[in-house]
């Protein structure tokens, strides 16, 4: 939304952020009301910008996204190649809690939702490759897997682990020399 | 069933392979028919075996946990520690594969399959423990870990990765000294 005024984009983003408060608290079937007095906004300004419940759950789950690809360069910048992956899918553990909150929406079978996986793929599978790719490089991780694998594994394990032991045995298994 | 005739036993066996092979084919609603046709016993003499259907597929399960569970002792004598931990994990997930052709019977809420949770951590559990235990006494795996919790996960990675390959990384992760 590029014209949109600084006030505007305020309110917003306290929306987005509220939403994701409220939906991992009492999930996605919240009412309205109680995401606009956590954001400190109307009712009204709530409309205004997600007419519909399903836009807000889209936001929520893009940001999500959006903040988990940022933190790839970020890592990639201060961190060993090896230490960067290990942290960054860490980190990705945090977004697949997001999604749980979500998902009752989204496999409601609702086509404003159809969009989100290509979504998901599309943003952080190129973030976890290009960490990946410089561990490889490096020799810090076993050559050969594919991102949208490791992401899948990752997801799929935080289901049963949230506190991420097992992921972190994938991880170690992932940067163990061949 | 230990007075059974042994031309009855070889017949009871037959069945359920049968049922484990048609069941992995055409599903847990594969008709009684086939079943037997495969078995090559009358409809008849798998009645009286398996009254109901439920009976069939409770005995599939059990035959496969007991299976698997069978191989732990006979790893255990054959390999190294880690490598036996690693060989009997990697045969847990052909379970796992027959496990998720009767999940939809499984997870129906029929109450005669409300004690095969039990019976799958309560067989697959402590063998998994020995195996794990001799591995860690030997330096071979990280101490600290639950069977259940690897059994959890291997099966959680084996839902979208049914060749292993992740599991593997898991493994090695397990097996990396700490």
């Amino acid at each position: 939304v590029p014209t949109m005024r600084a006030d505007a984009r305020r309110n917003l983003d306290a929306v987005v952020e509220a939403a994701r408060t409220v939906f991992a608290e009492q999930g996605v079937d919240a009412p309205v009301r109680a995401i606009a007095a956590e954001a400190g906004v109307g009712v009204g300004t709530l409309y205004r910008h997600f007419p519909q419940r399903a836009d807000l759950v889209v936001a929520v789950f893009t940001q999500a996204v959006d903040a988990c690809a940022a933190e790839a360069p970020r890592y990639a910048a201060e961190l060993a190649p090896g230490e960067a992956l290990a942290a960054w899918l860490r980190r990705f553990l945090g977004f697949v809690a997001t999604k749980r909150g979500l998902a009752g929406a989204l496999h409601s079978g609702d086509p404003s939702y159809a969009a989100l996986p290509d979504y998901f793929l599309g943003h952080l599978g190129p973030a976890l490759a290009e960490l990946y790719d410089a561990a490889v490089a490096a020799g810090e991780a076993k050559p050969g897997y594919e991102p949208r694998q490791l992401l899948t594994a990752v997801a799929n394990l935080a289901h049963s682990d949230p506190s991420g032991t097992m992921v972190d045995l994938l991880i170690e298994g992932l940067r163990t020399a061949r």
